[in-house]
Parts: structure tokens; C-alpha cells; sequence
């Protein structure tokens, strides 16, 4: 498929998985005076995320229907924003168009996350479509440097910081879920397939059992994109509900990497963050000083 | 304290964590025709592990009272074995003996296990002590290289093993857990402050909850020691109940470091692998090959 038309003027397709950031997009698409059909993916978006927009809803597994949509809307950029849940092939009904995907998809499903979404991105490269990531139509969605709230980490938590950022320059290679909550120097959990808020869940059983011996308000979790990672796809997201499982965990607060960071409801962090005296700060990677 | 006994006709101390491995190596010292006097750590102990043998409950804390019974009973060789719950500095009442040696113990509270134990080994060592490995005293509590029960890894686990072996070695300069789960390539767990028996629930409410779309009966525990770890202290352990969680959360196999990991019951874990249909191999570290 190609498409001559001037850029600006073609409609942005936003394909949706779960959560807020979906509608900050497209409102930020919107705000810019660029038209934007939203593709949410059934089963994994609210519709009241997608109401106010043009959309259609989409199924994994039909890639006919999603190229025809595209066709008759006259989109070529795509920007995929929101949670995305690692599918059950067993859930998916595939049509034509997927079947002569398929030898490509199903490599992409042995390994880590970050290879599936890589071989996904180029599988539509190679369809003359163009990826774009949600934070170049949106800037302001990502997270700056310095703390976002009123509090800002000791030298205690700035060493807990660095430790964690190396930690996870080391497992980056392994595509392991980016993230790790650091105490006093010592390492108290590493995120892979659990996601986020139930690692932070476990932090804060292991210290209501008594298996953790810093003192309350001592730690923080620190997440970083893995190296390498395409922006497009995927950057480590933060929100209210991060912000308040660090607080259930006895945690300080959290450092994210600035400028490769999504936030979703930014006002709403910081208020919860000032409200469970933790902070949330953005800081520079390690590799960027 | 110097001692200028025959090494072999002095007793030898086992200080007692908990589990079953104090009771398996203090029954090979008395095959092997030496007396050893146990201190099981208060707290961390049935007292069922230590009846057989001569014995005297110590407490954290108590240093002064600890180093007058050595002396009584003659011993200067020290073992220590079984598992060690991270104490918590408020439970702890000092002695004398102990607050003159609590600067240094302070430092090694800062920091990981491996730093906290090796800490407290060369307080030891500089008392006069000598500290021997388990696994000198009684090799054949060490997992053996090749498969212990009827099943062995199939080629595709055997590449979830190397790339689990090379994530532990990653992890490894940051006194993490050393246990990781990897099905397919793609990391699922790693250990943290939880421990491995923590770690296999979560992989086992991952599956129930679909949220891991491997079949079940793929992916791997891989178990190994931190680099420069050392093996009079801390040996990775496997047991019976391991197995269990292996089978549990739906795992081929276990593999751990051959010569470098402890089994409690050996028979137990063969019968129970057996009848789990999981395999449990000790192999080679890939630093070895």
C-alpha cells in the first residue's frame, strides 16, 4: 500500500490497548487539529476510553479487517499506545491475511516481549505502514527530569537509584520486565512476567511479614526501557495506582528514566505521591551522564 | 583462641539453621567417627533436628555466650548449615561480646546477603575460628552432575537452562537471590527477597491466571551460586518441597550447579521428581565448560 497524500493531512491510526493513555493520545492528536481514528483491541480497552473518537474495534488475529479499515480511512502512521496483554494463541481466530503472517508471528512468540513487539513493528514496516511512537505525537506525556512532587530522593535513595539502573542494564539483554525495587543497597525484587503493581504487592507482604528489614520509607523502585527497545511499541509507563503500590510497599518513591518514561495522569501522580510522602523523580540513565 | 589439638580428634561445631540439612550433616560427621556438638540458632530450629546429638540453643546476639561454650566443648572447626532467616536488629539482645564486634556486624547489614555473610565469616576467621564448608564435611549432601531421577531435559529446555545460567551470572555482581524461571526463552520469574519457594507460587498463579501461554510441562528453575560466593556459607539448596513447586507451577525440570548446590533428602526429591514427571539435573556452570 502506498500513499501519496501530504502526511499531515492523512488521519492517525491509534491502535489502543488497556488503560488512560490511549485517550491522553488521541486528546493531545486531537488538540494538534490532526484527525485520529482510535483501532481498540477488543477484549483489552474500555469503550468509554474510545467513545468520544472515530473508532473501530479490532481483533487480534484479524489483520485482513484491520488493513481494510486502514485503507478506507486513508491512515498510514500508526501509533500503539496502552497496556498490552501477551495473548493466548488458543484465544485467537485468525483470518486470511494473518495465516500469511503467521511463520513470522509465531518466531516472534518464542523469546521475550521485546523481540514479539520488534518483529510486530516490522512486519508492518514491511506493509508500507509507518510507526510512530505515542510520545513524538504527544510529548508531554512523558516523564521530565527532576521530581515531579514536593519530596526529592536522599543520597541514600540516589545510591538505591544507581544500583538499580545498573542492575537493570544487566538484565536488559535478557528482556526481563525492566524494573527492580532496591533497599539500603540491597536488592528486594526483580520484575519479570508479573508486571509492576504485583511486585510491588509482593514487597509489601514480604515487609508485613517481617522479611524485610529496612525501615519503613526506606527503598525505591526504579524502572528503565531496556536497551535497545524500540520507543515506538513499548517505554516503561508509571500512574496513580504505581504510585500507590510503592506507598503500600513502605517504599520512598520511584525513579524513572526522563524522557523514556510514560506518565498517565500526571496531576494525579503527584498528588498521591505528596499524599503518601513519596517521591517520584525522573531521572538521567546512567549511560546518558 | 588457638587450639593446638589434632585438628581430626577435636569436635566439630555445626551452628544450626533450620530445615532437615543440620541433622543430614551432622549424621556423616558421627559416620565418619568425629564428634560434633550442634548450636542450633533459637527461633530457627526444631528442636526435634537436634535431640539426637549433643547440643546447646544459642541466640543471635549472644557472641560472649557462644564463644565460652567453643571453648568448653574444645571446638574450633565451625560449620555453619541450613537456612538462615535475615534477622531483625530489633529481636536481637546483645551481649557484651557482641556489641564490641557491632560496627563491623552494622556494615555487613548494609548490602546483600552474600556481603552480610561473608562479613560475618571474617569476624570469625580474626576470633581464631576456622569456618569449613558443609559440602567438605559431608560431599554427598552435593547434587551430583546429571539427571538425579528418570527424566532428563529435552533440547529445548537445555537452551532455557544456558540462557537462565547466563542471566544469574549477570545478576549475579548485585547479590540478587540466584534463581531465576525461564519457559521458552522467555524469563518469567526471578529471585529477589522472596526466595525460590515464593518465586514457583507466583509462576504457578501466572499460569492459572493465564498469564504464561507456554504449555504447561515447559520452562525450567535454574538455580546457581553468586560468583565469588562462598561455599562454607551459602550454597543454593534444593529439597522435596522444591520439587513440588516445580511441579506445581508447571515446569519440565530443575537444574542446578553440579558440585556447587546442596539437596536435602536426595531420595525424597528422585521420588518425588519421578512421580511429578520433572525432571532435576545438577550442570555443569557454562563458566566450567
Amino acid at each position: 500500500m502506498t500513499d501519496d497524500a501530504p502526511k499531515a493531512a492523512a488521519s492517525l491510526a491509534i491502535i489502543c490497548g488497556g488503560g488512560s493513555l490511549p485517550r491522553v493520545v488521541a486528546e493531545a492528536v486531537d488538540r494538534a487539529g490532526r484527525r485520529c481514528v482510535l483501532f481498540p483491541i477488543r477484549g483489552w480497552v474500555e469503550p468509554a476510553t474510545v467513545a468520544a473518537f472515530p473508532h473501530h474495534w479490532i481483533d487480534l488475529g484479524k489483520y485482513g479487517r484491520f488493513r481494510r479499515l486502514m485503507q478506507t480511512e486513508g491512515c498510514r502512521d500508526i501509533v500503539f499506545i496502552g497496556t498490552v496483554l501477551r495473548p493466548s494463541l488458543a484465544q485467537i481466530r485468525l483470518d486470511w491475511e494473518t495465516i500469511k503472517t503467521l511463520p513470522a508471528i509465531f518466531r516472534a512468540f518464542r523469546g521475550g516481549d521485546n523481540h514479539l513487539l520488534s518483529t510486530l513493528g516490522r512486519i508492518l514496516d514491511g506493509h508500507g505502514y509507518r510507526l510512530i511512537g505515542a510520545h513524538e505525537i504527544a510529548p508531554d506525556i512523558l516523564v521530565p527530569e527532576g521530581p515531579l512532587g514536593r519530596l526529592a530522593p536522599s543520597a541514600r535513595d540516589e545510591a538505591d537509584i544507581a544500583l538499580a539502573l545498573d542492575l537493570l542494564r544487566a538484565t536488559s539483554p535478557f528482556d526481563v520486565g525492566q524494573a527492580a525495587v532496591i533497599a539500603d543497597r540491597h536488592v528486594l525484587a526483580v520484575e519479570a512476567a508479573e508486571g509492576t503493581d504485583r511486585m510491588l504487592e509482593r514487597v509489601a507482604e514480604l515487609r508485613r511479614q517481617g522479611r524485610i528489614q529496612t525501615r519503613p520509607g526506606t527503598g525505591v523502585l526504579v524502572k528503565a526501557a531496556k536497551i535497545g527497545q524500540d520507543h515506538r511499541f513499548d517505554l516503561p509507563t508509571i500512574g496513580p495506582k504505581t504510585v500507590e503500590g510503592v506507598g503500600r510497599a513502605g517504599l520512598a518513591g520511584i525513579a524513572v528514566v526522563a524522557g523514556a518514561t510514560i506518565m498517565a495522569e500526571p496531576q494525579e501522580i503527584v498528588r498521591r505521591a505528596d499524599a503518601a510522602s513519596v517521591f517520584a523523580i525522573g531521572v538521567r540513565s546512567l549511560k546518558a551522564q
